[in-house]
């Protein structure tokens, strides 16, 4: 992702130390912090200063294996970690990548260097899938193309390049004329603050739109396609994505517009058969009855916050792999190369 | 409206001088401000100072009248007003009631009280009508039932008692157990600001959600009804209500829950087929990129802001309305009730 003229990723390590954009400071202020320990890394997914399925896994991955290499308990921190956030499926991927590659040292000396390994493979995995997601997704954007996306499925949310958005990048670097909708994405706002904030940096035609006008436009007949990311993907199809995801979902299939998922295969998850038994977190009130500590409500009224909707496949047109571009027809390919790719840790 | 152990509307005349609740001001503080001419209420309804589509017909109507009585060209009086915003067609009706009430007077003298007479009767329709649609819809409202309802179509919005909320406050006098998810509808929150006010004035058990968040509810089986307002109503049943309402009438569809709209006979415009020819109002950008002046985005990208959308008849279960409950196969029934009182100018 670049910045002010320089390469960024969402997390990395650098000589031994985690580090990752603040996305809770932008789009006002580009902070980058250091995660110095495992309470730390918890805490920056928790309140989501490092947010996005994939992104979350990879941070997760990587202060595990410093948390190991620190001579931390294995399984607590194990548990730590994975208890930060319950929908994304990257995190406890990224969890069992690095203590996979544990387990596999006969004697404890290789310990410290196999998961950072691990955890650095299991990063590096997901950039170069992105960039494979941006070069499939783009075959699906014909010149002029007007794409609705919802929360930021963009570098971000992943380690760089983004999944929903790397198609974008994509045909934007090919020259293709396109504009993107922007769903504003309450009540964390991440359309608004971190996905415009993305376009606008690459310099990609957009707009932010209320959540609320994305159906108006779909039935206006000036979208042309929807992409989004995952949290998770089940056996079936069945996704887990943002809150509202759903909505888009079915109002595209009234419009016939088609609607893509695009994931890393970090986030699918072939041991969970549907998206019935998926968890969905539920967020403080706060998130939706302030913004940046002003009230918006007036104090009388609770809220409700669920994070997380499930879209099942039936409103899925397609999902934008690394591996290529799959539907329903195809769908055990997909599964058969996901345990591929899961088994030798790489594409 | 009840508010501190006195009633109140939302709009009214006192001693020859016009009143209204100052609804930008609303939950923070409860402001009543004097609108002094014509130029006033031009901009009362224009910066939604006043808002809602029954409540903006009465105070055109009543600042209509006191301009025509003041003296003031009554032509451009009519068209100053009729220009403030597009969408709601009680604006229009409001002004043409009062027009028609002139146009009977064979002699100049007794204009001036026709007008004010007009106005206030106009006015007073709507309270009327809102406690009939409250007795008609809270025969669909059974006893522990939740009901989602988007935007304010409270008393707020109208005069007094509201057209959505209406069947909830006659459900909750008639004391059954309800609970009501309130949309807090962005851009302008009038969910978050107006309606969950509302409820929490009048004890009704109520949570605010992320307008994403409707969708997810409705697939959970935790949403039995949908009631929302209208800002116009058009021959074939199609509706313009807040942005939102279609997406909402989609997802409601799509799992079967009924679809209601509630609305007094100003709402009503018979003259026009369809809803396609509706006005959709553009809104400034800044009211979706900025919260009481705060910046939520970083200031690079645009925003589009419709305000309205259209649902078309096919979503809709029935129509709340003065006369009683109506769908699509009695709707002709409607229309000569319709007719039958804006030529008596009462029910």
């Amino acid at each position: 992702m670049r910045y002010q003229d320089k390469d960024y990723q969402t997390v990395w390590l650098e000589n031994g130390r985690l580090f990752i954009i603040d996305q809770n400071q932008l789009p006002f202020e580009f902070t980058i912090i250091e995660l110095h320990d495992i309470e730390q890394v918890y805490e920056a997914i928790k309140i989501m200063k490092v947010r996005g399925a994939p992104a979350i896994g990879a941070v997760a991955a990587l202060g595990y294996a410093l948390a190991i290499g620190k001579g931390e308990d294995i399984h607590r921190s194990y548990q730590l970690l994975l208890s930060s956030r319950p929908t994304a499926i990257d995190l406890q991927n990224g969890l069992d990548f690095v203590k996979q590659a544990i387990a596999r040292q006969i004697t404890g000396a290789g310990i410290k260097a196999a998961a950072i390994g691990a955890a650095q493979q299991f990063t590096d995995n997901i950039a170069n899938e992105c960039l494979l997601i941006g070069k499939y997704g783009n075959e699906l954007i014909a010149d002029n193309c007007r794409i609705l996306t919802h929360c930021n499925a963009g570098a971000l949310a992943t380690v760089d390049y983004g999944t929903a958005l790397a198609p974008m990048r994509e045909a934007h670097y090919a020259g293709k004329n396109i504009f993107v909708y922007v769903d504003e994405t309450r009540p964390r706002l991440q359309g608004m603050r971190l996905t415009a904030w993305e376009l606008a940096q690459e310099g990609i035609d957009h707009a932010i739109i209320a959540d609320n006008a994305a159906g108006y436009y779909m039935q206006q007949g000036k979208i042309d396609l929807v992409i989004t990311g995952a949290d998770r993907i089940a056996r079936n199809g069945d996704i887990a994505n943002k809150i509202g995801t759903y909505s888009k979902a079915v109002l595209a299939k009234e419009n016939n517009i088609p609607f893509y998922i695009a994931a890393p295969f970090s986030t699918f998850y072939r041991q969970l058969l549907s998206g019935r038994d998926i968890p969905i977190e539920e967020r403080p009130a706060e998130e939706v009855l302030t913004f940046n500590g002003v009230a918006l409500s007036s104090g009388l009224s609770g809220a409700l916050n669920p994070a997380f909707d499930i879209t099942k496949a039936k409103y899925i047109s397609g999902y934008i792999t690394p591996a290529g571009i799959f539907n329903k027809k195809d769908f055990d390919k997909l599964w058969e190369m996901n345990i591929k790719v899961q088994n030798s840790g790489q594409i």
